[in-house]
Parts: C-alpha cells; sequence; structure tokens
C-alpha cells in the first residue's frame, strides 16, 4: 500500500499549531532551524515511503520466529534498519556527545510517526533504542556511556527494555528477577521476562537489555528495584561484541499484529549485568525512558491513524458504487454522505492526535531546557497523548475498514492489518487504564495545579478563536469535571478516570483545530468546525460518566457479574 | 475457551423484556410454552458448550482450504454440524409441512445467539440455510419446496445467498450475471459471484445456491433482476444429488477472522437453475432471506458480546494484580475501579443488544402472525438491531481484550479471535451505513408514522419507571432528532444517520435496561442504573451530531481530503 510522508503536515502542525518556534530559538537547538529539520524530514520520509513501507505487509505475512534459539526476521527487514540506522533515526534526539544528531525530540517525533505509518513493526526496534540512549545519558556511569552510547546511536547495536514477569505486568513491584553482586562490580541477573519487544534479531552487532531486577535483601514493591544493563555479547576489551552472555530468547509470542516484530520471552540464567544508576532506584530510571516509550506509543497511534486515513481516502476516491448523488459528484463512494463522514471523522481525529503529540513533545523539549511549567505540562500531557493517540488508531483503523466494505475484511487490503498492528499500543507503556489512574492520580497530586493551568490556557485560547465559544464551554465543563474529582477519594476518581482522560483530549483537540483554522485555508476550518460541532459534544457524556466516580460500579458482586 | 450457554439469561428476557408471552398466544405457536423452549434451548446450549464452543480456535488456527478445488473444512466442523443439523438447528422456525420445528424466530434467535457464541465461522452455515429456507417457502414453486425443503431442514444439504460480484456490492443493481432460458423451463446461468459464505463444504450432500441474476432483456438497477435457485449438484429423478452443475469455487478470500467459514469466489459457466418467484422480482425474494439475515448478523454481535463479556469476566476473577484497592476485595483486578467499568460497559451493552435482538425476533413473530403494526415496527428494528448489535460486538470484544491486558494481544487467549471474527458483521448483509440510511430512508418513507408510534411507546414507557426520567427526556430528543431528519432532504438525512440509529439505539436500550430492573434483582437494577447514567448520555453527543445533516460533510474536496 503506497504511503505519502505528510512532510508539509509536519511543517504546518510546528509552525502554527505545536509552537515548535520556542524550541528553535533555545540556544541548545539553534541548529534546528526549519530548513534543517525540512532537509532531515524530507529524507526520513523517502526512506519510510520507499524503503519500509514495502516491508509492512511482508512482515505481516512472514512473521519473525524462533529456529534453534535464533531469530530470523521477515525478508528485508535488515536492509529497512540499516537504512533507518543511517539516517540516523535511532539517534535523532541523542546527545552529539556520542554520537547522537542532537536534534529536538519533537524532531523525532515526527521522524517516528513516518517510520511508523510505513512499517510499526519495524519501528518498534529504534524506537526501543531511541528510549535506552535517554535512559543511559541520564542514569549510566561515565564508562558505560563511552563503551555503549556510540553503539547505540550509529545503529549498530540496539535495544530492549525488561519490566513485565508472568505476576507482574502494570504491578511492576511484584517482579521477582534476581540480581546477585559479582564481587567483581557486575551483577549476576537470574530470571524470567515476558512481552520483550525485539528481545532479539538477525541485523544488529549485539542487543542490549535494561532489566529490572531486585538485589538481595532490597525492600519489597518498587522501592526494592535496580536497573541493570546486560548485553547479549559482552564486549571484550575492544568494545566489540565478545562472549556470549547467559541469557536466551525462549520463545516468541503469536500474536493479534505486529507480526515483524518479535515479542520474546527472555531467560536470564546468571547473566552478566551492570548496575545503572543507584542500588534500589531502577524504576527512576526505567521511568525517563518509560515516559520517552509513552509519547513513542502515543505516535503509534498517530502513525496508524495517518496510514488507515491514507488508504481510505484513496479507496472512496477510486471505488465506485451507486449512483453520483451529489451534483458534480464523481460516482466513486467519497461522494457518499456517510462516508463523507468516516472520511472527515478519520482525517479530524488524525489532525489532533498528531498535534497532540507533538504539542507534548514540544513542552518535552522546553522541559529538558529547564522550562520547570512546561516538564509539569508535558507531565499532565503525556498519559493523555499515549491514551487518546492510542485509542485514536484502533478507532480510526477500524473506520478504515469500515470504508473499504467486504474489501476492508480481506487481508490482501492491508487495513485490517493496521487494525491488528495498533491494537497493543493501548495496552504496552502502560494500559490506557494506568494512562488514566495516573492522569487522575499522579498528576493530580499538586492538588490540580498544572491540571488548572492547562485548562486555564485552553479556554482562554479558545475563547479569542470565531469558532471558539463551544470549545470554550466544554472548557469549563472540564475544569467542572476535573474539580469534582479532585474532591473525589481515590478510588472514586479511579473509576471516572478513563472517561475524564478522553473527554480531557476532546477538549486539547478542539483547540488544536482552533489553531489549524486561525492560520489556515477554508479546508482547515472545515475540519476544525467538524471536529467541533460532532466530536466535541462526546465530551459532554464523557464528563457526565466521569462525574460518577467509582459510584455504582461495585454493585455487582463478581458473582453477579459471572451470572 | 469455556462458554456457558446463558438459558436463565434467555429465560429472563423472553417473559420480562422482550414480551415473549404474546408469541406463545398465538395459536400458530400454540406449542413454544416456556417448558417446550427451555428443553430446546437446553438441548441446543448443552450442543453449544461441549461440541460447537471447542471448534472455534481450532478453525481459527487451521482454516477452511481449498485443495483442488475441494473445500476441506477444519478438523471436528463435520461433526459440529452434524450436532446442530441432528438437533434441528437449521429449522427450528421452518414449517413444519417440510421437516421443519414450525417454532417461532425468537426461539431461533436464541439458539443462534448460542451457537455464534460457540462458533461463529460454523454457525455461519446453518443461518444461510435458515433464510434460505424461508425464501424458497414463500416464493418458491411447489416442485421446488417439495424438492428442496425437506433437505435442507434436515441439514442434509445446506445453503448459499449469491448477490455481491465485483462492481455491486451495496449497489445490487450493477450486478451482471446472466440468466438465460434454456427451452425447458431451467436457466443458464453464467457469472461471477464474490463474498459467498460457506459457498461449498465437505460435510453437507449438496449445496443449494440462491443467485441473483439478469435475464435477457431485463431492465436496468434492481427492476431486472431475477432470483435462481442452482444445486451443486443437480438432484436426479429420485431427489438424490447427481451430476455436478457447472459452478466452481474459483478461490477462497484470506481474512481477517471467520477463518473457519469459507468465503469463495464462484464461477457459474452456464449453470443448470430453476427461477424463485416472479421473473425481474428478485430482489423482493432476495429480501426475504436479507431480512432474516439482519436479523441473524445482528445476533452474531450479540453472540460475540457474550462470549467476549464471559472471557473477560473469568479473567478479571482469576488475574491477580497489584494490591486489593477495596476493602474485602479478593486481590483479582476484578476490584479496580476500572476494570470494574469496563466489565459493567461490557455486560449492559450484551445485555441491552441482546433484548433489541430478541424484541425485534418478537415483533417479526407477530408480524408474520398478520399484526401490521408489529410488522411495521420489526421494519424499523431491524436496521437499529443490526447496526447496533453489530457495533456493540466489535466494541465490547474491544474491551474484552483491554480487561486482558498484554495477555489480549496473544492470540492463544482467544479473545482477540472474537474481535477479528466479528468485525465483518458490520459489513456484511449491508454495512451499517447501508442500515442508517435504510432507517432514514427507506423506514421514514410513511412520514415518520411507524417510528414516531415507536417513540412514542417508549417515552410512555420510560415515564413509567422509577428510573426512567432521563430515559424519556432522551425520548423526546430522539423525537426532536426525528423531526429534524424528516425535514431534511435526503442526503443530508444520510448525513445524520449513522449517529442518529446509534442514538435511536441508545434510548432503545435504556427502555430494555429499564424492563429489566423493574422485573429483576438489585443487580438488575445496577445494570440498568450503570447504563443509564453511563452510556444513555452519549445519545446527546449522537443526535447533535445528527441534526447536522450532511452540513460540512462536503466543505472538504476529494483533493482537500488527500491533502
Amino acid at each position: 500500500m503506497p504511503y505519502r510522508a505528510p512532510i508539509a503536515e509536519f511543517e504546518f502542525l510546528l509552525a502554527h499549531v505545536a509552537g515548535f518556534d520556542r524550541v528553535s530559538a533555545l540556544p541548545r537547538h539553534a541548529e534546528a532551524t526549519p530548513e534543517t529539520v525540512r532537509a532531515l524530514l524530507s529524507e526520513a520520509g523517502r526512506i519510510c515511503e520507499e524503503v519500509l513501507a514495502p516491508l509492512n505487509r511482508i512482515g505481516d505475512m512472514q512473521p519473525t520466529r524462533l529456529e534453534n534459539g535464533v531469530v530470523r526476521t521477515p525478508p528485508g527487514y535488515a536492509d529497512g534498519y540499516r537504512a533507518m540506522a543511517e539516517a540516523g533515526m535511532t539517534a535523532i534526539s541523542a546527545s552529539p556527545d556520542h554520537g547522537g544528531l542532537g536534534l529536538p525530540i519533537t524532531v523525532t517525533t515526527c521522524v517516528n510517526d513516518m517510520a511508523g505509518a510505513a512499517c510499526l513493526a519495524l519501528q518498534m526496534n529504534p524506537l526501543m533504542t531511541q528510549g535506552q540512549i535517554e535512559a543511559l545519558e541520564h542514569h549510566a556511569s561515565e564508562e558505560i556511556k563511552a563503551l555503549y552510547l556510540p553503539r547505540l546511536t550509529s545503529g549498530d547495536w540496539s535495544s530492549t527494555m525488561n519490566l513485565t514477569e508472568p505476576q507482574a505486568g502494570s504491578d511492576v513491584g511484584a517482579l521477582t528477577t534476581r540480581a546477585e553482586p559479582a564481587g567483581d562490580g557486575t551483577y549476576k541477573i537470574t530470571g524470567q521476562k515476558i512481552y520483550i519487544s525485539w528481545g532479539d534479531n538477525d541485523f544488529t552487532g549485539n542487543v542490549v537489555h535494561l532489566v529490572l531486577a531486585r538485589l538481595p535483601d532490597a525492600p519489597k514493591g518498587t522501592k526494592g528495584i535496580s536497573l541493570f544493563l546486560v548485553p547479549k555479547l559482552i564486549p571484550d576489551a575492544a568494545g566489540e561484541p565478545g562472549v556470549a552472555n547467559s541469557l536466551k530468547v525462549v520463545s516468541l509470542e503469536h500474536k493479534l499484529g505486529l507480526h515483524g516484530s518479535p515479542t520474546c520471552v527472555m531467560q536470564y540464567d546468571g547473566a552478566k549485568g551492570w548496575l545503572v544508576g543507584e542500588e534500589n532506584r531502577g524504576m527512576a530510571a526505567m521511568f525517563t525512558m518509560m515516559n520517552n516509550a509513552r509519547l513513542g506509543v502515543a505516535v503509534h497511534g498517530v502513525s496508524i491513524c495517518d496510514a488507515a486515513t491514507q488508504a481510505a481516502i484513496a479507496y472512496a476516491m477510486d471505488r465506485r458504487q451507486g449512483r453520483p448523488l451529489v451534483e458534480g459528484g464523481s460516482g466513486a463512494i467519497v461522494d457518499h454522505a456517510d462516508v463523507r463522514r468516516m472520511l472527515m471523522e478519520m482525517k479530524a481525529e488524525t489532525f489532533a492526535a498528531r498535534a497532540m503529540a507533538l504539542d507534548l513533545a514540544v513542552s518535552i523539549d522546553l522541559g529538558h531546557a529547564g522550562d520547570e511549567a512546561q516538564a509539569a505540562r508535558a507531565a499532565v500531557l503525556t498519559p493523555i497523548a499515549k491514551a487518546y493517540g492510542t485509542e485514536m488508531g484502533i478507532k480510526v483503523a477500524n473506520i478504515g475498514i469500515q470504508v473499504h466494505g467486504g474489501m476492508g475484511y480481506i487481508e490482501e487490503t492491508g487495513v485490517a492489518q493496521f487494525a491488528r498492528d495498533v491494537r497493543v499500543a493501548a495496552i504496552y507503556e502502560g494500559t490506557n487504564g494506568i494512562q488514566a489512574m495516573d492522569l487522575v492520580g499522579r498528576k493530580m497530586a499538586d492538588g490540580g495545579a498544572a491540571i488548572g493551568a492547562l485548562i486555564d490556557a485552553l479556554e482562554a485560547e479558545a475563547a479569542g478563536h470565531a469558532m471558539g465559544a463551544p470549545v470554550a464551554q466544554m472548557a469549563q465543563a472540564l475544569r467542572g469535571a476535573t474539580e469534582a474529582l479532585l474532591a473525589m477519594e481515590m478510588n472514586d476518581r479511579f473509576g471516572g478516570s478513563f472517561p475524564y482522560l478522553m473527554g480531557f483530549a476532546r477538549v486539547l483537540g478542539a483547540v488544536y483545530h482552533l489553531r489549524a483554522a486561525a492560520a489556515g485555508d477554508a479546508a482547515r476550518g472545515a475540519l476544525a468546525r467538524f471536529y467541533i460541532d460532532r466530536l466535541l459534544p462526546e465530551a459532554q457524556g464523557l464528563f457526565a460518566q466521569a462525574r460518577h466516580g467509582a459510584a455504582g460500579l461495585y454493585d455487582l458482586s463478581p458473582d453477579d457479574l459471572a451470572a
């Protein structure tokens, strides 16, 4: 399926919606000029269109396999990975000190958007590396940095992140993998980890695992978890991949989608590891990687929104069925009002989800430069962007199937794959339920200050737009729901958290559309109008739900539920 | 995955929600006593639990294949089919004149619900036969009835329905398959048909195709379409399967789900066919089969709602993660407020979708007995039940994946299959967009009389319930949206049709919950409260959308869309 890199859309969003000029104005990002960014995005876009997109269906049809303990990736994946590595896609935002390009996270976000739309299963690989680089930059010793970072930024080696164990998923604190001091400053890591994306491959020289484990006598729960770097091949004195470490891929999962991306069960049997950061402070280090990954996964949703929308619009303009219904109509199904409704919805949601991801990325970049208000804003936006982006990925892919009619159900068409691939994005890196709990729990721990500041800004901005009245009104409803949640016990908040998050996202999305309408052409205005007229009202029902908290949720006993 | 047939739920719904006593009171259904119905449902339920459910994943993993032109079904399907046939599942509502049980469509609906939940791909087969029997009973000659009906009601032979051609999907009138008189009262059928469910199998003695085709010089469009019966094997003088007809399965589709059900491309090369009904009146005959099938497909959604909900509740009660959050909690994830929210939503939607299917079935049964108001009511409910039931199947299966977390994305768990299998239900037998157009077009052609009568009844009923005030209020909003649509040009109606339909369904669902709350225990009341508090408010946003009609939908040109 042809994929077209949306370079002009990124440029519009960066200039008129996400306020990227604030990032370019930072001394540390002086080189991130519009020209540089355009050149980089164009080259990355070309690779996505020409090299990665053709691999998408191949990887779905010929999944990565485990043969005698060796992971075999789909035909062409090695070349695709190499093209990404050569273009620096693993290290766009990594520090130049170790070979990175030092460009803003916002630029990485655009590139990930395109790569994920072209071939999500393969893009998962450099995404892991991006996160690991950031974690090592912040928490690893100089020795580890000097050894590993150049090889990760070059893409010669790749990365994984090992949290989950069979009994410890969302509840990371329940993990039992052990780390015992070996006496030489290293540790012996023993345990089993599951759901490890790209736990191995056949195209990088080494695979570097970051593994959460417990030291002997560590406190229970998350306060007793430490982070270890565990390479597949132990680097020799020259830093070259040396002897094999005591770890292996036990099996690969048979998944609904992302068939090209091996999801591994990993076994560590006294594997040699190095401590990253302080003892028992592993969660803090892992969160660096995880927050990065949450933006990355939000973008998975955006990627699939875009890919599915491009495919649906192309199909609807081509497929003839029935008589032309509108004057001057083409006779293609794009003329049908209900098909239009679906396409407009796909396009409006894609725009909003992408704008939110870029808005978040800009706040992260500004926060990294020391702006604490922006860092707090990013902390609020992270769970919203992750949950909304991925829910929209699922929804838009689903609408895309519908636009295709019977053809949508046939795998050859490729649009069912979008729905299968994106489904897990609502689950990994913290389920969307966990994101919602984070939003009303940790992100309200300041008494609602950061959220309140964001809502103030949204309301004020909406009030200044010609089409903004219903948006400002819904921002007030958001404020009311926020105050209602703040007044609740925590479990009540949790009961209302998911609809609250989704309603919050609707208000954000409407404001992004207002910005686009103000800066763009008539089509931007029409799309904003569609979003505000037809999708924003959904928030009213969502806030009504949120205000109920957990009321009634426990009125059925488990036995009643099962009855 | 264990499946439990919900016999008690059917009994409750028949007695207290769907008003099945009105059907039992009909002279023609005197034998449909509660005892008879319970015995039949119990036996069918046992078959579904013990014989069909174990085949579900087998059929997914080992899809039906085409080998040298012969369709090979998954291991065990033949036995599963035989068990259904022996229990009379193809002919519960068929006339006793030719071997049917003559029981109400409502009873068939319960049985189809269970069989679809147990193994949807296989249940598709008898569903086709049920529809064909009804079409032949109404439109075929006595000769055809005498020859074919006994063999279809016994399940010895099975059925298909052939409408779609590559260029003629939703636009059936564009079909080009030709029928030429052979001079002996039969016809030679030539053309290609696609998306033919169960176009062949290896476990029935014959396959009877109903094929839409054009006679020479037939008028263009749907007024020039005739219906033909085309057997795979031409019956000999004794009625036994004789020589092969000139037709074949060209290929099978590789689909997102329903892997056990062969979706065939059929080629007819001068195949021998018999006219069913009058020349050029094929659409009328086909609509008999199609309306039956629309209820059947609504039930597909219900089936998957139930199967997914049963699986999610069982998992949530078993899976331990995190500390118990509520006093006296089990420590399983069912204690988490957001998990509860998801389970309550699954259960509340499943109830409403099932109640709607049974409500429709009862109206069909009453209509068949001559009650024209009920027939008109059934005509209105058909597109709503089809679209709502299937949308809920998709939604509930999707929530079910989410409840399972990472496990939901692993195919072995079986819940991803529910989502894959049910997805096409929103597409076949008329896409849900087509259903919505039917609702605001054909079903409003009486100036809104039938819809108005239904809304009057809903509003009056809601007003009489303790929890009914918001439901009555939403029924008024529905009336307002209906009047707004009635005042619009047709293409404007179409633009608002889908959200209108979904909002309509929300009001219906709330009324069914009210009935259950009034007749049932505290748990029924709590589920009704959940639906009314949390899901019904969604209708407000949907009616807001509907009232916009097609406004703004064409403000983006196709080029703008593709930009």
